[in-house]
């Protein structure tokens, strides 16, 4: 039996409210709730209460290559930077990169994320013991090659096994990179996979021109269209980017019910040309959620941040100062555009026991409306206190042991040979 | 005869330093750096010492309607909401307002602004108040019209002589709002004024498509064309946005050495529907800053933020990854692409003793370049210490009665109508 946790004094839309959460779920929430005999107390006075952002995608661990080969361009910064650091990753790097992104996250609001990297148990371990919640993924690439692929079918299914094995904020899911470097044959394997054990599927789409130019050229279809060829087209299914989709993608996409990740910061830094088509998406009535990439092309996993410029930019793209409300924004940073990525945006009865505290106290969290200050002038720094699964992982805007996990990311960075 | 500063065990360029000022400005910078008798001690230990960062257009009292009217259309949002408003502030509204902005900046490292706004004599008590730097005009607009701008005239007059009674942090300037909004005639007579008296002038210029046309279709010349026939292109005047500049306006700017202070978020959330061309006015040997422009329009004064979106965009607009470095994006907001906003980019004997302390263990400022960790990963909460003119108006992230400033400024807010 686990007592509770009870929060007491914040304020819920503004009204005073208390909160209690069993079991990492929440139980009450209203002006009468009052604490049971051996709950934990949090005491919110001066705060408000706000549900946790999810971090749609990213690649965690990449904190480890922050800053480093910036302002190259793309293919350079890949081949001569990234790649080859990353062939010298061991797990324990992984882990300690993944440590230092929870963090980072935590302290800015961040209550879950979906992961595609390198040594997914590691990442799994570094979520358990970080006390975020995550959807992992190993990621999937045979360089197009099927034979290369049906090699690596015993360890993808060994990663999923232990991905599993690290209790209930781990969501183990399956990370096919992209139709680029993964074969059909692969793709389609992991399509089976996926629908035999119920399996989110977390893989990117249509980033660059190039992509879908290639894969067309390659395949006489579009990069949905070949993922929905193979059965990874589905309600389990996160698309990251999307930024080159056209109107029958986006028919293709919405039909099948798969949700979309859009990630403003990296497009921009990576320069992919083109800014994702939200209203269209939403019209279309497909599912958004919004991500940082890794902290390698973005470089901040500060979820608060980057729904300034997600707002921001579908303002410039529809040339519109009227677009993408500062509402609109938060529905998406919250999750509640996308259910299926696991965190429904509100607090509520029923609800993950997932929440931040804001302390309203802050001087840009005023005079005006508190979602448009929180989206239009606030960044993750305004976060005091996070509670993931009913447990409180963020106190006065820190998480415990935060300096030892950044001194051992950055000696594994060094010995990286990150400058 | 007044004592000096002496900071200790900060690191510059990652060697660690000391420096001295005396009557705000640096004498000494370098490891052998001791302090005199009666000199204040600031132990930078663990910090890294950068130069402050300028914000070079805002309307800071604008904190007053922050959050509010948000995400409506630009006409509506300044007819139905911000003007209305505007004309029932009193100077001790704007005071206050400029009290929280000057809390927002100096917190987030912004050492020196450039502000117009009503009542300027306001703006420049509360930027004597707060110890920060700024060049302050008050606003003039005539509506187009020769005779409502004369009758002006000498409140313009009595309005300068007051902000020059502010002290040494307090430089006056002449804000002309915009070439659609002041007749040619006050224009012209602005111009002599600031001939005469040596004075900067704060202009918008080329922010919107529709001001370029109108302008040409009422001048029959771009708004660059007219202020400089109006006398009010010199290497005095700042130009605020620029956006619709074409490579005739640009090759004019250049020429009499005006400078250009971009606002990149601003102008992405009133949707001005271009980028500025940060490439082509550099090529053109054009001095450019970087702006928040008013809290209204941002909603954030934190211009270590607003330097990631410089970047960024310049990158999306070119479409390259490469383009606008960090480095250069820095060397923007420290104000050494401009030295004509008053700040030189670094810290070095000669230089103003205005400088900013960040903690070299903030995790996300690692483990690759500082430089590129602060453009792409940090946000303003990085800064711990602020010193200007050889004060230290910043300790620990706080800035002495900022909680009595906000309290005090919401009040008005509110007596305002902001809701």
């Amino acid at each position: 039996m686990s007592a509770g946790l009870t929060v007491t004094g914040g304020l819920l839309d503004g009204a005073p409210v208390g909160l209690r959460a069993v079991d990492g779920v929440v139980t009450a929430v209203g002006p009468d709730v009052v604490a049971e005999p051996g709950d934990e107390l949090l005491d919110a006075r001066g705060g408000h209460l706000l549900p946790g952002l999810v971090n749609g995608h990213t690649h965690a661990a990449m904190t480890l290559f922050r800053g480093w080969g910036d302002d190259l361009p793309l293919m350079r910064w890949l081949q001569e930077v990234i790649w080859p650091a990353e062939g010298r990753l061991t797990p324990d790097d992984v882990y300690w990169g993944t440590r230092l992104a929870c963090v980072e996250m935590l302290r800015t609001g961040t209550v879950r994320f979906w992961d595609m990297y390198w040594h997914g148990d590691a990442v799994a371990r570094a979520v358990a013991d970080a006390g975020i919640r995550a959807t992992v993924s190993s990621v999937v690439i045979d360089g197009g090659d099927e034979a290369a692929g049906r090699a690596q079918r015993t360890q993808i299914l060994d990663d999923l096994d232990r991905i599993s094995g690290h209790g209930p904020r781990v969501t183990p899911s399956l990370g096919p990179h992209a139709v680029y470097t993964v074969s059909p044959g692969t793709l389609t394997w992991l399509g089976e996979v996926a629908a035999d054990r119920d399996l989110a599927v977390h893989v990117h789409l249509a980033e660059t021109e190039a992509e879908v130019a290639d894969c067309r050229a390659a395949h006489g279809v579009s990069p949905a269209g070949l993922l929905d060829r193979c059965g990874l087209l589905t309600p389990r299914t996160v698309l990251a980017h999307g930024v080159w989709c056209d109107a029958a993608d986006l028919e293709l996409i919405a039909a099948r019910g798969a949700m979309i990740v859009t990630n403003p910061v990296s497009n921009l830094k990576l320069a992919v040309g083109e800014v994702f088509a939200y209203d269209a998406a939403r019209a279309h009535g497909i599912a958004v959620g919004l991500g940082t990439d890794g902290a390698a092309s973005n470089n901040s996993l500060d979820l608060l941040a980057d729904a300034k410029f997600l707002s921001l930019l579908q303002k410039h793209r529809g040339n519109d100062a009227a677009a993408m409300p500062a509402t609109e924004t938060w529905a998406v940073a919250t999750g509640a555009r996308a259910p299926g990525l696991g965190q429904p945006g509100r607090l509520a009865p029923g609800a993950p026991a997932d929440l931040v505290v804001v302390p309203a106290d802050r001087p840009e969290l005023g005079p005006g409306a508190l979602v448009h200050n929180l989206v239009y002038a606030a960044a993750g720094s305004v976060v005091d206190t996070v509670v993931v699964a009913g447990r409180v992982v963020v106190r006065g805007g820190a998480v415990d042991d935060e300096m030892e996990i950044r001194d051992e990311a950055y000696r594994r960075a060094a010995r990286l040979g990150v400058t």
